[in-house]
């Protein structure tokens, strides 16, 4: 994997990844393919919105369909038909989050399905070992993400966990495969700091800053965000896991930034939750129930140059499988073309300009439509 | 509308329907859109597996989305995008069989909703009016769908109503939409011989039967199937309505008929039965978990071209949007491709052999997949 910065606007960064199944232009957007399929999408219709590389869950696909499907069926790969980058999460994240029982040991956790209750361990090598399998381009290591409030004592002994595991990761990279490291801490400044410390004495190719986004105030998260961007190297990616509202992610590429993930665009749109040039809209408000207008006139997606807001308003409330689809289609666009305009942005300098008229759309105090659920 | 036979093979018919937006080669199959949208399909991708025309439910988009909605945002063509021919039918099926409360009178029937019991009025001028605000191509006429079984007296005085309301949307036929009769009369010979002379003493564009298939055994299904083909003109396309059984329309096409609709390939699709080569098979078996080959070796369409049947497993048994996405392409596909074999078969006057080479596939002796649900 190679990395090479294309132009920089003070703190802010237009950079490529290069692997050898593509190119990947930064600051850049993954899609979720949580269970091998981002949702409601095909492989073909997540190119035609211009994804790069989109990411899968180590921990769901290890779950179903397990791992010994994924290698008789070729990888993921080949599994899900996408011949583009993937990233894969180590797991960590999902194992703290979504199991109902872990026991953090020396060399990993012991934790049950969120499915079925059956016992499982997953830590350091176990996760190299099943990004192997997976085959992914880019792999991340195996940490422990602490929930919000966490005491500076537990944030402190956690990083040495977190450290440790990087270490043993890094033992077991795979080869012709990338690996990130996670930097955690909490929201304690010197530990993330200790913790990025660590990481650089071990060396990945990218480096990311995970436990973000886990219930803490907006103020605390952008606060973390600029304070770790910096602690980053300059020459590798900087990944800022988790995080897609679309004000945070400008905070972030301001900060320095390069790479994102979030299930927000697909998750709202299957929900009826629709981003536009002025602002979230939800799609089965009444006063679009004649409307023969595009969800958004400002934009090309294949949704809005063929259908209606009244046509996406019955769908939606007919519950058709093509409403998911056309939604999360528009969606992602939206998401893609934002990050096209924030990559032009850069270029020519402008990010600040950028940022502040965005802010206005889709910043903390911008329009926020109340009826929208779930957001 | 023109009609004009390509071909013939004994009482087998190889013909074209000329629209003014396009041509439906015949033996035709009819996917159904029922509320506007053909489950799990986009418009393009019922182009690629070569549908030319499909069915919209008048009962279904009267509830849902109503048609002052769909008027306002230009009839049925231009709200779902789909540019090709369509065929409504009149509402009268749905009325009878979905509707939790009826009461035929002398111009229609009134009748609760089955989505929130609100009271409606649907007879012959309301179907028509329906039909042209919803701008199809071929219109159904209004007719009542007797249940099975039913006394020679009811279904007498049944068929009285429906030939008058037959004339009533004759009277009220809109300009530039075909309208086709429909030929009740339930399982007794002498009144499905009565009904269809007096469809043909008002005269209309096509001629369908109705009323099978609503739960009598197959005997009685092919042998109303194999009296009531000869008694339609031969210069009219002849539409058996709500049959897809592909043995069931072996039948039917081997007596003559042109034009078939069913939400089976696509409801079979969404509950992970998929139509073969060699059979139907349920794509939730565990013998496929690591199986790499395609659904259907023989088979070209966009699914099987591209995944696995692991994979498919694996989407179905996840429930991923995906599934219902690449099950339902297969099975259109199976299906507009059995029809256009058909079609060869016919104009290669090699119809037997083909119909006795199938029947030994999907014949009601045929290999029909013991763990198939709702089948």
């Amino acid at each position: 994997m190679d990395f090479r910065i294309i132009a920089q606007d003070g703190s802010r960064r237009r950079a490529e990844i290069i692997t050898s199944r593509g190119v990947i232009r930064t600051p850049a957007f993954m899609p979720v393919g949580t269970l091998g399929t981002v949702k409601a999408m095909s492989p073909e219709e997540l190119k035609d919105i211009g994804a790069e590389i989109i990411l899968g869950n180590t921990y769901h696909l290890y779950l179903r369909p397990g791992i010994d499907v994924i290698a008789a069926l070729g990888g993921l790969h080949t599994f899900m038909n996408w011949d583009k980058p993937i990233l894969t999460d180590s797991g960590g994240f999902q194992v703290f989050s979504l199991a109902p029982f872990r026991k953090i040991e020396e060399h990993g956790v012991q934790f049950r399905s969120h499915i079925d209750g059956s016992l499982h361990f997953i830590g350091p090598k176990e996760a190299m070992h099943i990004q192997k399998v997976l085959g992914s381009d880019i792999a991340m290591a195996f940490d422990e993400c602490i929930p919000y409030p966490a005491t500076y004592e537990y944030a402190e002994d956690s990083i040495k966990i977190t450290t440790r595991w990087a270490r043993e990761c890094k033992a077991h990279q795979n080869e012709g495969q990338a690996l990130f490291g996670i930097m955690q801490g909490g929201m304690f400044r010197d530990l993330r700091r200790k913790s990025i410390e660590d990481l650089l004495e071990i060396g990945f190719d990218g480096y990311a800053v995970g436990g973000v986004s886990v219930g803490e105030p907006k103020e605390e998260m952008h606060d973390i965000i600029s304070f770790t961007a910096p602690l980053l190297p300059v020459d590798k990616p900087r990944y800022l896991m988790g995080i897609g509202d679309l004000g945070d992610m400008l905070t972030a590429v301001d900060a320095g930034f390069d790479m994102f993930d979030c299930v927000m665009p697909t998750r709202n749109a299957r929900n009826g939750t629709l981003f536009t040039s002025s602002g979230r809209i939800s799609i089965k408000r009444e006063e679009f129930k004649i409307d023969k207008s595009p969800l958004d006139p400002d934009c090309g997606c294949h949704t809005c140059r063929n259908y209606s807001r009244g046509y996406l308003r019955h769908l939606f409330l007919s519950r058709e499988i093509l409403s998911m689809r056309l939604n999360t289609i528009h969606n992602l666009h939206f998401y893609q073309d934002f990050f096209r305009k924030m990559r032009s942005a850069i270029e020519e300098k402008r990010f600040g300009e950028f940022k502040r008229q965005w802010e206005g759309v889709f910043g903390h105090e911008g329009n926020v439509d109340p009826t929208i659920t779930g957001v």
